[in-house]
């Protein structure tokens, strides 16, 4: 048991991360590519990252010794269906020296083992966009929102970007001047917070800025929403509560009220210590007391941890949990 | 003075409507044209159907009697900066015989004076988009909204739309069947009301059918809307409620609280008995109980009474405007 070693790999837009475990948790190797979403990037290019982040995991370790391996990532199952994308990932598991099979599954179910090892609970994860799924016996069973900016990542990167600028164009319209976050917000898009004498005209400016680019750069600006929250504007801080009420309706869609299962928080705007985490924790103490509510963690160990599960060895997937994946809030 | 017309233009992206009237109400003429936005059209077009239109109204009218005229349409300030633009007009100007002088104001200002005499006022427009504007001295003055589908835009047809289909989303998300709009969208979309047995297979295939088309398509779904509430049904009452309140929330950013001007109510989704005009009405009343709202009527008659007002023989303006512009609600 001590010579068994699980890999796992976690593919996300901007970068990808994987780790080489043994049951014992130790850490034999750690690698790492760039973004590899198949969906954005190709599975060639997705398939590419990954062999070099397997190569780095795998330093030094005999492949011969790897037994199981899991793949986290966006748009799993598309990949699935694609038979050339998932050649694509074969050559690269080989060229790795594996042997083993893997198994592949959607970003969000990796983000809700690195977070808990209960088979059953709900992950909601914000970033550019926004989505919820309920987690049944460690496989993503029913979704909500994840509709994409224009119909929905209600509470997203996106819709605090917008609302931002919304925020900002209204300020105008009623001819106020802007509050720190609408100053901020103009110097991003326009380089200065002045206001024109006659404030139509940077109304005018403002949207033909954003309209110029692509409608899910406005995401650009969620940062912007955040910092000022931290330092306390009323405006951002009104925000973030609703982005807040916008993630957990929308958990809600899939979640029974009062349910006890965890809720793991994923997400750039959801994992650390942001404004927007600790809004949704409130939240989600409203609407599900008894509910323990954990922050996504290294995806690359949750991965193998997934993938170490189904090993006859494994008696107590629940210890090898908490020896594999690093804990977190 | 009874020898003396006046010419009113009217210029929509669906039609362009000219009428010719004496300062004693008499209508020797009406002229209609194709859309002849010129931003969306081009100038040189816009201008040709200016020209139907013109001689439509002026068929067996002398020319030389023509004293004045006013061309209402969106985009106006665009129009006037552009040379070649300004140049098309004054040709199909010319071209209809014409010799007087034409003044080119916004739609929204067009829209406003159908509704009323008084010199000040609000005019608040809901069609594919939505604007309220201040009216001053009969000159458009401050705008709220109008910001587009992207950032603005609240109550509107595309607003409405969009938030149809947000809300059939939320029902596949949480595994209700869809109700009787959201019938009707999935229809239109998908063209029939069936759900796949995975609900999220209709969720995705319903995002794909609306981020293939331009996004402003989503404001054809909006009649459905429409048609849902005058049935009653709570779900499209309650989206009528908040567009209703969307719009008079604009139309605050630029309207003192409690003012008594007049508030002319305009575009498709206000003009007539409709449920959206309806609550409008309801919210305006609740903010500003001491005006009186008025219906958007007969834009090319108000076009040419505002032409008619400059002219030295015209000593008392609001009489004229009852003979010249036919009354609405």
């Amino acid at each position: 048991m001590s010579d068994t070693v699980v890999v796992g790999l976690d593919v996300g837009g901007t970068s990808t991360r994987a780790a080489a475990l043994t049951l014992t948790g130790e850490r034999l190797g750690s690698g790492r590519g760039g973004g590899g979403n198949p969906t954005s990037h190709g599975a060639e290019r997705a398939a590419a990252e990954l062999l070099t982040a397997l190569r780095g995991a795998l330093a030094g370790v005999d492949p011969a010794r790897v037994r199981a391996g899991t793949i986290g990532l966006a748009g799993a199952a598309r990949l699935l269906a694609d038979p050339a994308g998932r050649a694509a990932f074969d050559r690269a598991w080989a060229q790795a020296g594996l042997r083993c099979p893997y198994a592949v599954h959607g970003d969000a179910l990796v983000a809700y083992a690195s977070g808990t090892a209960a088979a059953d609970g709900t992950v909601l994860i914000a970033g550019t966009g926004a989505i919820a799924a309920q987690v049944r016996d460690l496989r993503l069973d029913r979704v909500a929102d994840g509709h994409g900016w224009l119909l929905g990542d209600a509470g997203s990167g996106f819709w605090l970007g917008r609302e931002a600028v919304r925020h900002l164009l209204a300020d105008l319209d009623r001819g106020s001047a802007p509050g720190p976050l609408g100053a901020r917000v103009l110097t991003e898009l326009l380089g200065s917070a002045e206001v024109a004498p006659r404030p139509r005209d940077t109304v005018d400016t403002l949207v033909q800025a954003v309209t110029r680019q692509a409608p899910v750069e406005l995401a650009r600006l969620a940062p912007l929403v955040v910092t000022a929250a931290v330092e306390g504007e009323p405006a951002a801080v009104d925000l973030i509560g609703q982005a807040a009420a916008h993630l957990a309706e929308s958990a809600s869609r899939i979640r029974p009220a009062g349910a006890a299962a965890p809720i793991v928080l994923g997400g750039g705007l959801l994992t650390g210590d942001t404004p927007l985490a600790a809004a949704v924790r409130a939240e989600a103490r409203r609407r599900w007391p008894d509910a323990p509510v954990r922050t996504a963690g290294d995806g690359a160990a949750a991965a193998a941890w997934l993938a170490a599960r189904d090993l006859p060895e494994v008696t107590d997937p629940a210890a090898l949990h908490a020896l594999l994946v690093p804990a977190t809030a």
